[in-house]
């Protein structure tokens, strides 16, 4: 098996390279390939058929490809891999309408526009593995009457001889167990010490040397996931991850919701214990999965924004949401696990990364640390879509902040078949330009349930390029098509029948769906005016666009940038940089420079508020089109237009003289 | 009525200055005139009949005194109170045998040698009123679009401009009511702020302006008795007083049994939530007493023996009766008053003064704190006579300490009749020369129940002096005396018959309880000469001997001295600093100075475990005598016995003469 391979698809006559072992649907999508998959790539719907002329493939044996067709060289690309430089065609049966068009001389190649993910060695200062806590292990010299100084004492000057710290303070849960424990031990002990930054606390004492064993946690608490990992501190490597849905979105799936139940009877307890469920759950997971002991982790850091920080924290959010928008606080001080109700072992203390503003929270100012914006001369634009769509524009020298109140649109919400990006979830969406034929992969490749943020972004760029709806985003009735029903202004494409959809149920997306969807990305463009014109800029100073958030892997920039969602600034200074919030955490538990980093991050960001700002509005009006009111700063959109138009006009040509042959 | 009164005593011819106002029982003990006050001044025995030849008396009214005894200048001296100078009688039936001897041409001065209280004024330096913790009245802008910065920063920002406090670090109880109380107080508020000398820390946040209402509390946790005083922080004036038994008594007098329960199951929860009760219900005492609202506490500050501490704060004293004998911490970081189960305010801390060793505590750095030993170039003796016997040998450039186990007898432990300084124990004790006869005050001018530490002093004093025990300490069986019975070796002497005891039993002093006692005053005297001889001194050097320590107001230094506890060195330079454990508290808490002088006091003393020392165990033994097996170092005892012996013998004359005569 090769490492990459380049798979030729005819009739197209388009290649595209591959790693070994890719899925074929998956290739034909990144090639712009049009096959009809309707199942999301389950091998249930059949109709993914093509033949593999030459090179080498594994199929998944499937009940709807019989021996004699396998024999024939058929497949079904969502159930073969590619093992070898492949040719493949895509018969006429999985292709309505598109016929012969693309003939040329020489294979075309093509590439998927995948946001490239960051290279974070490039952009991080150098940092040294020197986390906040410390483990050091005593072997004591035993009391005597003629050196009779207290256990307490004894182990802070042990502290200070062997490891060079002074003035520790012991926690009073170490005193209390202090005595029997060290003479248990033979006064062989090691000793973990918290650095706040503020003082030295010695946290925990354990017996013998377990200096070997120290782990800390880094979670990213969003408002809809949680993520975490376990980092070994000897290594600084990840030992484990997981992550699981924040409990709280049973009571709200947006911060505002949760503010309000927040602040009703006993709900902030309430909405504390829940968030506190979560992450014991994927506390409880990591430690099984690394195979160590609650007590190997000797602290937490997390991050999330500034109503998550608040609801974990027990804190009042309730002001976040009055104008003007002031949160209890937004550095918290090193608060003990059990003090929130987190009893991962004893003297285990938890981290929240600083907070800039009621919308600009902790997470965006570990994204910031963990993309080193606060440490290059580009200008960079860093932009989270999430509930919030938050936004950062800067360099080392300022930073300034905004939150554009995206909505929920692009995580699902207000989206009639909108889903987080799970199992069955819709992620990749192409549309024939022709017969208006969808062609759907679903996360998992399992049979659809409904559509996620990178799929309804694709689905919106594709219905636009197609015509299957104006820039307005209104759908098109017109269209020839029985995807397309309903009357104009309340109309739905259906993107996966019924019969082929996990729900049994039509999967469709309706004129509702498409004007939130519209209002969301409007909000996040007019944030990055903003942003801009704040500076006196425009988007051509931007060095490097850096997208966080939970899109999954899929994200495609040319898609954003067609529904105007991202400027259109050249799709390779868009990068990807995942969960920002969670790197950022994990730096900030490796490392005591990186903490202090994030402190000053936050303090140093400047928050604009959009909510009272008139010219926020104007932007946001103007961004109510797709991809904008001035198309002119979108020419690869209106490029790509004229290419799809130019495709249909022929296609039309085509049919009609094949009417007239006919 | 003046203000001081001359009371000469007839046939004694002996005169005594006192306040106006004074008891004339206690006028007459303190000029060593022996009347046969048998009821303990409580007017019940009716045996103290005087005459006032001249001059005014204020009577109580008695059964035992008919008008026509009034009539002829009649008065119970312990129910008569001195309104102008006096001559007074004492007639022969009040004074068994002592006739005639003391008739002289002029009248002698008399005066007692009761402690004279120390001067705390020359002794301390100058320290100024700056309290560990502060209230600060901030008026905040109110937050706006262009200034929302969060609630807690808003309140760093105020305290760092309106008082220079910088880096304040908010507290959690403190940020998670911030909101809610900062609006309805329409930004003007009241922080706390405690400096804990690590870091400073808002601690409370009231509405409006409440600097006018800051108090703390002192407290001194004793074994026996807790003490406490309300102290306002704005003039640093004692507002209230009040002080009970420590209730740990009922688990065991001494910390040694206190410490055995504390190591069996739940037995340290227990003995700390019963003294956390007794000190509750003190607090609440000084709190009703001053007309204060709890929330106005904003500290406590505790000084007690190193076991007291670890009990009150939840440590484990299992190893402080343990060879090598070794606490679980001397220096104990502030804790909030709520972790150990004090609820007396939101934000309250409690500071415990630091301890020297096991059985050298936090009393006693907080005594050398308040004696200003650590301040003065004179070489200073400092005892605290409880149930360890604590001392300290020092001045300003050295302090050396130790303990001698003392036991409790001088607290009434291991004493048959003995008792703690409370309503009805005999606090002073005059016995006749020649009839043996007994002369008590006790406590409240009660029935007598028991004796008290002083009341066994002066007893033991007179026994020794009188010839009714030697210098072995063993009752004489040979004298004229009813009160005297038993056999040599197991003999007791009768001080209050059955009729004039509150008890309706005969309040006796046996020899065991005469051994107990001597086995108490060798340990300290032993341990004053070891601390000496470590230093290679002598009591010569000593030029200032303070005792404290709960012996009420009446210890009598010349007796102390005549049974040995004391050494010889002159009265004039042996002076009673009361409660210096609580005084020291006090200081502590009006002054960070102050806390930072008595944490070098605690760092810098040394300690001397006496335990394994042979050499103390030599002077233990040397000091089993009354005073001591080396009379040399008693002068004046040796001066006074001479003097009693004379008397003896020339009352053994008259009585003979008489006899012949007869
Ligand atoms: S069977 Fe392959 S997409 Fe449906
Ligand atoms: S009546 Fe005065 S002492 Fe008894």
């Amino acid at each position: 098996m090769e490492d990459s391979c380049r798979v030729l698809f005819m009739p197209d006559n388009r290649y595209i390279v591959v790693s070994a072992g890719e899925n074929l649907l998956r290739a034909a999508m990144d090639a712009d390939v049009h096959i009809n998959a309707s199942c999301g790539g389950s091998g249930s719907c059949g109709k993914c058929r093509v033949i593999i002329d030459e090179g080498e493939v594994e199929r998944e044996p499937n009940a709807k490809l019989g021996d004699s067709e396998i024999a024939r060289g058929y497949a079904l690309a969502c159930q073969t891999r590619v093992l070898s430089d492949l040719k493949v065609t895509v018969p006429l049966e999985s292709r309505i309408g598109d016929k012969k068009i693309f003939e040329r001389a020489e294979p075309t190649p093509a590439h998927g526009y995948l946001l490239a993910a960051a290279d974070w060695e490039e952009r991080l200062p150098e940092w040294e593995l020197d986390p906040p806590t410390r483990k050091v292990h005593l072997v004591l010299s035993e009391p005597t009457l003629d050196d009779n100084t207290s256990d307490a004492e004894r182990i802070k000057r042990g502290l200070s001889v062997e490891a060079g710290l002074r003035d520790v303070v012991v926690d009073y849960p170490v005193l209390q167990r202090l005595p029997n424990m060290i003479r248990q031990s033979d006064w062989d002990i090691t000793v973990t010490v918290l650095d706040s930054g503020d003082e030295l606390r010695a946290v925990r004492i354990e017996q013998g040397d377990t200096t070997l064993r120290q782990s800390a946690i880094a979670i990213d608490v969003g408002t809809t996931t949680i993520s975490s990992e376990l980092i070994d501190l000897r290594t600084g490597e990840v030992t484990a991850r997981a992550s699981d849905y924040n409990a709280q979105v049973a009571f709200g799936e947006d911060v505002i919701t949760r503010i309000i139940y927040a602040t009703r009877g006993t709900g902030l307890a309430k909405l504390q214990s829940v968030v506190v469920g979560t992450i014991w759950n994927l506390i409880k997971n990591l430690v099984e999965q690394a195979g160590i002991e609650y007590c190997n982790v000797t602290h937490v850091v997390v991050a999330g924004n500034t109503t998550m920080m608040h609801l974990l924290l027990g804190l009042n959010p309730k002001y976040i949401r009055e104008e003007p928008y002031i949160p209890s606080g937004t550095l918290f001080p090193w608060i003990k696990c059990s003090d929130i109700g987190l009893r991962i072992a004893a003297g285990v203390y938890l981290y929240a990364i600083p907070c800039v503003a009621s919308y600009v929270g902790g997470d965006i100012v570990a994204g910031m640390l963990a993309s080193g914006i606060f440490n290059t001369e580009k200008m960079t634009l860093y932009i989270d879509i999430g509930t919030n769509g938050e936004m950062v524009l800067g360099n080392r020298d300022w930073m300034l902040s905004c939150s554009c109140s995206a909505g929920p649109a692009f995580e699902g919400g207000g989206v009639k078949h909108g889903m987080r990006a799970t199992g069955g979830a819709i992620e990749q969406v192409r549309i024939d330009k022709v017969g208006y034929e969808p062609m759907i992969i679903t996360v998992g490749n399992r049979k659809p349930i409904g559509i996620c943020g990178s799929g309804l972004i694709d689905l919106l760029s594709e219905m636009y390029l197609t015509g299957l709806m104006n820039e307005k985003g209104k759908i098109n009735t017109d269209l020839p098509t029985a995807r397309v029903r309903g009357k104009e202004g309340s109309a739905e494409y259906v993107i996966v029948w019924a019969e082929d959809s996990a729900t049994r149920r039509d999967i469709v997306i309706t004129d509702v769906d498409i004007d939130n969807l519209m209002r969301a990305k409007a909000a996040v463009y007019a944030g990055i005016e903003i942003l801009l014109s704040s500076m006196d800029m425009d988007v051509s100073v931007i060095d490097e666009l850096l997208i966080a958030g939970a899109f999954g892997r899929y994200l495609e920039v040319d898609k954003a940038v067609t529904i105007g969602l991202l400027p259109d600034i050249g799709y390779e200074k868009i990068k990807f940089v995942g969960n920002g919030s969670l790197l950022g955490a994990h730096l900030t538990a490796l490392s005591k420079e990186m903490m202090d980093k994030a402190n000053d991050i936050a303090r140093q960001m400047t928050y604009l508020e959009l909510s009272m700002n008139p010219a926020f509005m104007d932007h946001y009006m103007s961004a109510l089109f797709f991809p904008h009111t001035n198309l002119d700063a979108f020419p690869t959109v209106a490029e790509k237009l004229e290419s799809y138009r130019s495709v249909q006009r022929m296609a039309a040509e085509t049919a009609a003289g094949e009417g007239e042959e006919g």
